[in-house]
């Protein structure tokens, strides 16, 4: 639980060239505070809710703690908010205005994500694991135990809109249409940032068990250690292989070894793999892993060829990771575990585990509803925003902040005596 | 437990322009290892005390494990005491000489701050939460559940005499009177440092129900997970609300929007809610982050006002925001959560709240004691380290750390062949 | 458990000049990560052995869980099979091909390590302290509770053969032979993933009853909180003063105040209390770290002398130290905590504890068979890769990287429209 907030440290010290970045990111994090605490949590988890789409009660965390909830629980998804907020403003940095990240933001984690999270994660959410009838979607509801779904994917559903309505970056692409990099200024910081997040990663899949614990018994916590410690070993087997799969298949592609895949492997492999992790077996986690390399290189070279810019690669990574992740699981997910994790649940299990199409189908409609609903949502938001002109900033600040980055100067705020000494770590 | 040395990470980052910023912040910790565990520890919980003033047993840790002491207990005290002694530090930097650290540090750590932890921590200390008698101190004791007053009021106090003794920075104040910021060069490390913090909080925070088991029963743990929960939730809430106030505080002051108003607000609140944040409702703590960053701003106005120059702002931030806390504390501590955490103690609780004033005289008088013995110790120490000159630096030594700064050379020892060739990073 | 990666973090940010230190770092965790998980925990755990010598089940964790082990006990494992690799690229770091570090780091972790914690660790290794018949070893075992000797003598011994049969880096010494310092530029990173390990270590150290509990009931964790407490506070004592010790005794010979000395001593006395934190008592640890900081100024001394050159002093840190803990262990280790640590074991204990000396033959025994073994698998490995011309980098490409570093431009893959404007984070 408290592991979670260390990746909001890793989402702030991933800054490439400005601290705006940095801003934005720290931003998200109290942003999503205020109003996960005020509307979110509520959205999510209010029961009972409106048809399983939307929570009504609990608004500002009243009636915490119930027999279903507690604290600990807000806090455990208040960090995911977070999360998705932060994968979103990855896309988007470099050429946002601070007044639209402010707004999209408190959208986000205010209403959007919770809605997502309501489907699948509270007890009456129409698609839910937990649902106990056997009628609704293929009688299935769906395995999304840490988020692949419910977090990357919203969060890089929202990233991909925002950074397609506002266009690439200056320079981005020259006028020949050819890629120009130009990120990564700072490998020693993404190294760094990725290490964070991976130790993070621990307090979030195999942690995800707190989520579980809190809705049938208050105050008993999940006792199946041996779950706990086989979801920390799949994360870090899918983790591993994707990290190292990239890294060498982009030394193939480019001949170049270059840290910074490894580290957009690693996550990109925990992104995968946290939707399954809980109810497949480490062989199938390097398989996973493998996977989400493939998917990974495939999409950045996707992104490149339709003129795409996403500074951090988030939309690819947590968006086509988590996609990957989702159908990963309905693949693999092996019936000893689903009944061990899910115990009240019908069990439905991987396709190649033997357990029939369902899960998958059930997993496929998981990924539609949720970019159509993050892109109805959160595209139109964007599409306003930058119709009245509050999305991007202008081409003069864009570029003024790209000569000072240059120069090796802050973009800061604090008047000093001699601003051409000011030395900045970038 | 083992988060409250996060802190201390986060401490020796937040370096704004030289080595020797950090060298103090390490050895800050290392010193209070020993000097704590040799001498402090006895100091703060050796019983029985003197008339409940300073403790007098347990020198070396003898007598531990006991029936009410365990290392753990140990160990986290330890952490609260290098806690106090970092941000006195903060104060005093780049312009304090080596030997004055070794020397003030020490005195914090083995004897100034136990003996305040003593009285307000210890089961027989004369301000004590735990104190059962009604007559002493209106018939309240303190409650001061993770240490405004005791830690975050210790460590300002100190920093402000050491600070304001020695005098500001070189070139801070200009002829005219007009200040000059010279500080957070480095943004990101400020950054990095306050969400390593943040982190560290959730152990200093909730992890303070691990202080209270030891004193009823060893071996068992606070049962109440729903107390560790809401702290954890009171504390994030009044450091989210400060640094958006902070923050939107400071945009309207001065139009800009700075992340390192966003870092001090966070850490404002912080030390505000840690006086009470297990004993006051989530909506509470709002309050207290809001109250908490209009007391930073002012504080520091009024600091430029008096030319008090302190480079982290420490004193500012952590003697005045942890004094609002102790005030905070008296007036929104609830009935319900006094009796949950302090079960043994006469309830008083927050004015607001309807229990009357007695809390909150017990806490002026905590201020006010607090200031006074820091006052007179550490202001006494400082007066005499610096009469003698071993307080400041030479001005050359400081105006050369400074050039060295600015063109971006490390203040540094290792001899190389071509010395002009070093790189920096601030 | 989890804490242990956090020393991953802190071994890819100590990159002295160049990207590719650190992505050694992060590959020698994902190799261990997938070679431990395949082939390094057979060897290490899998039972019956062959007489004690190696391991013969268990291959890509089948039969987990076990009675006797459990996914924690593989994770946990995992992670110290990644310190020795990372203990062994400090010392080759700057110099060595990035194919050397991929073989290498595969044989280290998924066998020459693995073998060692065998003998020592399993419940069935020749010279483990589990062993219950009298006749063995001086009917002693070794007690080596967190590794001074399985970790960090062989990590310290295969990066000793990898930097002496490679070689200095170019211009380290001159040709007078006078040691020229090239290390050290970023003392912020060093401060940084000092700070990082040292956090870590509480994972490794205290946390190591989790590697205890295992083995004799699953799920029973070990009950004696007060010796976890313990535990904690020896090695935070013989970290503060061996990091005090160093630097006061740097400062003597060198009539510097430097902070790396305080990092490298710190570590120095965490790699030296490693093997007996358990066993002994608070005072003790002050003595095994005071001697540690001897250890290491005399070992770093004498790489000088013979011009044994180790970017990081990791052969000297992690093996020198090292092996004083082994002897350290063997001469303080307190009869009263044997019994409590290890219950079902012959006591022995040390020698000044008046257990007699079977306990410091054993020892003595342990490290000479970790250098024996280290020596003859590891060093035979790099003297082939040497002959063969695969273990060194080219002299062209090292002083490239050097000039690269020199200017402050970082060796790096992407390319960017304007390759002077390259600002670099050394």
């Amino acid at each position: 639980m408290q592991l979670g907030f260390a990746m909001l440290c890793a989402g702030s010290v991933r800054s490439k060239n400005a601290i705006s970045v940095m801003l934005t990111n720290v931003l998200d994090a109290a942003i999503a505070g205020l109003f996960y605490y005020l509307f979110g949590f509520a959205f999510a988890f209010g029961s009972p809710s409106n048809g399983g789409f939307i929570g009504r009660h609990n608004f500002g965390l009243e009636s915490i703690p119930s027999s279903s909830f507690d604290y600990s629980n807000f806090l455990y998804h208040w960090a995911f908010a977070v999360s998705a907020a932060g994968i979103a403003s990855g896309s988007m940095a470099e050429r946002t205005q601070f007044v639209a990240y402010l707004i999209y933001s408190s959208f986000l984690t205010g209403f959007v994500y919770p809605v997502v999270s309501h489907w699948f994660w509270a007890t009456d959410g129409w698609a839910t694991a937990f649902r106990v009838d056997n009628g609704f979607l293929f009688g299935s509801g769906v395995i999304d135990f840490a988020g692949s779904g419910v977090v990357h994917m919203v969060g890089g559903v929202a990233g991909l809109w925002g950074a397609l309505i506002e266009g690439p970056r200056i320079g981005r692409f020259d006028s020949s249409g050819r890629s120009v990099a130009l990120r990564d200024h700072n490998a020693t910081l993404v190294v760094l940032g990725t290490f964070i997040l991976w130790f993070g990663w621990y307090g979030f899949n195999p942690g995800s068990f707190n989520k579980i614990s809190g809705f049938y018994t208050s105050g008993n916590h999940y006792g199946q250690w041996s779950a706990v410690g086989r979801t920390a070993v799949t994360t870090t087997l899918a983790g591993c292989t994707s990290a190292l799969t990239t890294l060498f298949g982009k030394w193939i592609l480019t001949s170049h070894w270059d840290v910074t895949d490894f580290c957009s492997g690693l996550l990109g492999g925990f992104a995968a793999i946290t939707a399954g992790c809980s109810v497949v077996e480490p062989w199938a986690a390097i398989i996973c892993g493998f996977v989400a390399a493939l998917v990974l290189i495939s999409c950045n070279k996707l992104a490149e060829k339709v003129k795409y810019d996403d500074p951090l690669g988030a939309a690819q990574l947590h968006g086509g990771c988590g996609a990957w992740g989702v159908i990963f699981t309905a693949l693999f997910a092996s019936e000893k575990y689903v009944r061990e994790v899910y115990p009240s649940r019908p069990v439905r299990y991987g396709l190649f585990m033997g357990g029939g199409g369902r899960l998958l189908a059930a997993h496929i409609i998981q990924i539609l509803v949720i970019v159509g609903w993050v892109s109805a949502t959160m595209g139109t938001l964007f599409y306003f925003l930058h119709k009245f002109g509050h999305l991007r900033v202008s081409a003069d600040d864009e570029m003024a902040d790209m000569d000072l980055t240059r120069q090796g100067r802050l973009a800061y705020v604090d008047h000093d005596e001699d601003e051409s000494q000011k030395q900045g770590f970038k």
